[in-house]
């Protein structure tokens, strides 16, 4: 019998952006259904009762929920092409470290510049920048984070990519000015068709944002 | 040369729980430090530069940080007694899933209903017999939720029951009433030494919460 493999998604999350990636690095063929999140569908609230949230893979009717996890899973099941985490324990919690900073940092500060003004915004991105710099920092001179390929952190981070020019036009700023490797981090891993066919056009997701903007910011 | 495990940790936090029994259930030899949390040591500055929080592992001078993390390395570097995970992709998956539930959920819960009062006390309290019935569901009628040992997921929640008694007293309810398989498990668990001298005492953590309350809640 031939695998199922399903992706409930959304085509502008970050968390399922992660997960086509992963996917996309190992050669598998799925499925992917996107969600409407106004309006959820009876088969994502049957496949995560708990959290009700994308993405969700379904790997042979058997759901695994939390994008993270799911990355690690895609990693563990189909582990003869491109491993994401390395096979040291020490540089696998290195790896799972960074990935949850990434997980504790990059979206909630994004969010704060997409969607405050004034000293708030300004606080966002002095903090994500200081992020970035840490990430930088990791980083050093390896091409990607996992090193000659990419890894485990490189996925988790991403997504963000293609939002650093919604998150510069609405808080008017530089994210190259102060992180340039990091950037051209970014450019090498566009070069990938498993990254550059996973990700979001970073003009879409202005677009996009620019609605939700509209919507949510009290001038 | 004799490995040097050293564990920054603080006595009454949940996360450094995580890694003392992780490391009993390893029945690993290790040396203590205990953090002053408001004037944190240059070794923990050093060891944990992103978060300067606790628990830190070092091992033969090398950090991990993050309480999961950390424990997921404690079980692939000892990996040949006391399996924490399973070694299934999917079950492993499952286990990653609900110890990020207990993350995201217990402690934010169990702060609320220790710090607030009224209307955001009942709320929290609602929420967290919610996650605690849930996660009865996921222990179904097995001893531990790692089957017949105990697995990650019990090694993520048990610190959250020595805190049982405190958000009992603080919110007066009881959890048992509402989930009695959850608090039979607690004192099954209980019976394992690994277990037993690695939580705080109930009255003791009630006591260090009083003096917080004291200190935070607004009358």
């Amino acid at each position: 019998m031939a695998e199922s493999i399903v992706l409930l998604g959304w085509w502008s999350s970050p968390f399922a952006t992660r997960v086509r990636i992963a996917l996309a690095e190992k050669g598998i063929k799925y499925e992917c259904e996107e969600e409407d999140l106004k309006n959820k569908s009876s088969l994502l609230l049957k496949m995560n009762p708990v959290h009700k949230k994308i993405p969700v893979l379904i790997h042979n009717g058997k759901p695994i929920c939390e994008s993270l996890i799911i990355v690690q899973y895609i990693d563990e099941v189909w582990k003869d092409k491109s491993p994401l985490l390395p096979s040291d324990p020490y540089q696998r919690a290195q790896a799972r470290f960074w990935a949850d900073f990434v997980d504790k940092k990059i979206f909630h500060c994004g969010r704060k510049i997409i969607l405050t003004k004034g000293e708030e915004q300004e606080a966002a991105k002095k903090e994500l920048i200081e992020c970035l710099k840490m990430l930088e920092g990791e980083l050093g001179d390896k091409p990607y984070f996992g090193g000659e390929n990419l890894g485990f952190i490189d996925v988790a981070l991403l997504p963000y990519y293609s939002w650093f020019y919604a998150y510069e036009i609405c808080g008017n700023f530089s994210i190259e000015a102060d992180c340039p490797k990091l950037v051209a981090w970014g450019k090498r891993c566009m070069e990938k068709e498993s990254v550059s066919n996973s990700l979001q056009e970073e003009h879409k997701v202005y677009d996009f944002i620019s609605q939700l903007k509209n919507r949510f910011v009290i001038e």
